[in-house]
């Protein structure tokens, strides 16, 4: 065999406990749990965009798969398979060899068998599409949040942007909170759990997972469920010592990478969901609030508002990140 | 909403009838079909490594589905489901729609939804998983072909490899033969109806498309297979008119690129398989057979010999197409 076939298969050949046919042929062949739906989606990491080149290869290979399982967590799905696609600029076989460990440290802490891949040469881009099952009607979609519903968000939003603006430059950080906002950048934890716990529960009408920022995110579910919303500053984590209170606004509500789950919940699930945390050992935010959509009031409403400690409502310059911006 | 949102959405928000619920929330969902068995393949494409940066787009958006459901073919699955992520250096607004209309026309001429997507700024790689059904205990792998089988071949092998030689300044072709060759190259048809009929018929024993070249791609039935197997060149399609000969055998046994399916079966079957070359208008040629692996013999035995027209084995320099050799 030629020296690909031989370094992908060396590194990538793990065993697949749930599958019928693991990587080494045409396809893979899967079998679905019967009377269960499958939850798919698909993320492309790409070098200098979504991460810098250098990037530890071990907490990339976790982020990889992780950015796909959290969209999976956001449905309520329980992680099953994954297939990996990598253009690498170069075959270097300790690159490799790490960054597969990190991606499977992802994959066996989930419960997900890498079922097939593609690498090819190339500027550095990794892609996952990553499939879970859930029954028949028991997403947590987007569009089913109601108005009077709390917004929720879960673990601490906020520290993967300060990451970020930290290696930009754009502020110092000391050093123990360095380390935490960097493992949030780098390390992020999909909610599988969260995700699971929600959906069996029946405690959330609608979730998302914060990759593109809080306000964008939370303006997917406003979209698709025809619903306005209300921000309250004060109710998400105060700024850590030190920390610039604009910058840190500008991380908490437009920094994306957070991979947090936001949620929609009635009010009377107030005390099951502080419950699920505790059981979780996850703290859940309730940060706001969801009112009738602009289409049954005057049209001007704004969809969107956030007050700040005051209850004066901010002006907001920008909701998120756009690619093509 | 946002630009890139915006552009995406107006150019690959299609209908998807046999889905649950399509793009536009984390995940997609599908409803397997009860009792089918899932086959998944992943396969991505780089701008100049699989494809000329300024290659027309609606052909590029063809081929960048079709080689993924060629390997459905090779299964012999019934693709059902697609996701596709992009990393584009701008958003092209024409480029995209152009793109978006070529991988639609194979995914509504192949019966695909496509579920989901991610498309980001950077170097052009298109990467795609397809999803596709069939029984269980059914699936045409690498690993089931028999000593005395024959080999077969679909379409007409060689093309592809000629259209780049050409393209690199390798050879030139007459006017027509360079049209066809540029077809085989840049628009391949997945040959999903041949694999459904091995399948279902029963037909094949072993089956794999040919993405690196006709004795690479036959070299993992072997492998799997545990088999040897010898080709006759002369059973292959000749040398077109005014074509090096030695070009021509290069473009044959080692081009990549081609998306016929190499199939191993039983001599009982030949008049079958004859039968549906007829029905399906596409030539199945028989060239060459599988013979007991080297670990029953000397274990010095060639495990992949190539006969010339005077039955003369030939020297064979390199078997295909390897990223990282």
């Amino acid at each position: 065999m030629s020296g690909e076939f031989d370094l992908i298969r060396r590194h990538f050949a793990r065993p697949t406990p749930a599958t019928l046919l693991g990587p080494g042929d045409d396809c893979a062949l899967l079998a679905p749990t019967p009377g269960q739906t499958l939850a798919i989606t698909t993320d492309m990491l790409v070098a200098g965009v979504h991460f810098f080149a250098d990037t530890d290869p071990g907490r990339l290979g976790w982020k990889t798969l992780a950015v796909n399982l959290s969209d999976l967590a956001a449905m309520g799905a329980q992680p099953r398979w994954a297939t990996l696609a990598g253009a690498l600029p170069e075959a270097d076989d300790s690159w490799l060899g790490a960054f597969a460990d990190g991606f499977f440290a992802c994959a066996t802490r989930y419960g997900v068998d890498l079922v097939g891949g593609d690498t090819t040469r190339g500027p550095l881009t990794l892609s996952v599409t990553a499939i879970g099952e859930l029954p028949l009607g028991s997403a947590l979609r987007r569009d089913g949040a109601h108005a009077g519903d709390d917004l929720w968000i879960s673990g601490s939003p906020g520290l993967a942007a300060l990451a970020l603006a930290a290696l930009q430059g754009r502020t110092a950080l000391p050093a123990t909170l360095a380390e935490r906002c960097r493992d949030a950048l780098e390390t992020p934890t999909p909610r599988i759990e969260l995700g699971l716990a929600l959906r069996t529960r029946q405690l959330a009408s609608a979730a998302i997972d914060v990759s593109d920022g809080l306000l964008a995110d939370l303006g997917h579910i406003l979209e698709r469920s025809h619903l306005a919303g209300e921000v309250e500053l004060a109710a998400l984590p105060a700024a850590p010592a030190d920390i610039d209170s604009a910058l840190w606004r500008d991380c908490l509500l437009a920094g994306g990478d957070d991979y947090e789950l936001i949620f929609a919940a009635a009010p009377a699930a107030r005390a099951d969901i502080a419950a699920l945390a505790q059981s979780l050992a996850l703290p859940l935010t309730r940060f706001g609030q969801l009112l009738p959509g602009a289409e049954t009031g005057s049209g001007q409403a704004p969809r969107l508002s956030v007050r700040d400690a005051n209850g004066q409502p901010l002006t907001l310059t920008h909701r998120g990140y756009d690619h093509f911006a």
